[in-house]
């Protein structure tokens, strides 16, 4: 249920201060969701032949500690709780001596690429979640 | 006490779904935190010479309404309340049609940067809160 | 002819060493094109209509002077030379205080989008060359 | 004297065309050349330890193919040839096939951190150059 994607902080993802910039983790949260969606056969082309689309709504992230040039990463993600068109994605940010670094939720909503409206979530999906 | 800067959505700031991807927002966030603390003299230099930092503890965004290439927005930054050695800003990105695209509270901490340890607010800091 | 698009330099789009990164010279440089463009009817919605698209081949960048923090800098673009299938945009950035921060001469290819080969240039693109 | 850095091309580093945009190239070469200096004990710290930066002059880059998300990529870089005062790394991007995606020469130039001006190449790097 849950996947653990590695990753390798470049040194163009550093800013002035020396560390990785707090817009930087919303990348790796979405290369931990891309790597999640995929391991669960359903990449973004997927959902596109359903018609549907999935669409970021709030992210509430947690900022725990400093990652600087070279430190090796793991995003974990896994799926937290649904709605009939909404869910929710728990993501962690851990570095090599397993310290939590970052911790988020992350809410989608499934839209109907047609209506632009939200759409219930495709059982495919809804069924990953507890 | 708010400011408000002005932004053009630019090309590269796309992702493939062809509108601005969820973390280009907290850049966009911080460029307006950036006008805040300096239209009250408070830039970063400022704060060094202090011998203090500001970290990024968390942020709460929600995403309202997708942005695309060339659209002009603005991004409203104000003081919205804090504690001892902490505090949170209040942040609105609209787009030109005066619509909410995103808001986001966004809680940072002093540090004292000798110690790293979390430090009460500099007055100049402190007074700019209701 | 020649476009000059006007920008600020971010907090954000400076790295470690405090000024603006190498690479992001390069998006600057999108931004003037993109602005090249548009100027002259040739939207990125056009080229498609034609079943065209702009590839770009070669970027030749020397970097003359740094750029720091809440810079406004000016991207002049203009048209320099071209072929049958390709032709090549002039650039140059500089800073407030005339400086010349960057010059480019970046090479374009135009492809049919459906074999994928190279194109000769539409006429609307090509009488705007020298 | 040849470093290969190993890259997976993430979903943040598309642009709308959905590939990797022209400026991001140049990241994944510097990727590449801080990889090159640490095989070679030449940190960043290094440098600074001696008083000498290390500034891009000149960055000539030819974009072979494209490249999309997942693509797990190659970079290679080596030492082309050196001046007294400047130098030119040479890169290559290959993606899994060994298609060349990507080459270029970058000329960079050692400077004096304290008057700004350059300065010869120090013998450690320098002998590294053929």
């Amino acid at each position: 249920m849950e996947t653990a994607t590695e990753i390798i902080v470049r040194p163009t993802e550093l800013d002035v201060l020396g560390h990785v910039n707090n817009a930087k983790y919303l990348e790796y949260l979405e290369w931990g969701r891309e790597e999640w969606y995929e391991k669960h056969d359903l990449h973004f082309d997927v959902f596109t032949e359903m018609g549907l689309g999935t669409v970021t709504a709030n992210i509430n992230i947690n900022y725990r500690k400093e990652v600087t040039q070279g430190e090796r990463l793991t995003v974990k993600t896994r799926p937290l709780r649904r709605g009939r068109t909404s869910y929710v994605i728990a993501q962690e940010i851990f570095n090599a001596s397993k310290d939590l670094v970052a911790d988020a939720e992350v809410t989608l909503v499934i839209i109907d690429l047609n209506t632009r409206q939200s759409s219930p979530l495709p059982e495919k999906l809804a069924r990953l979640f507890p």
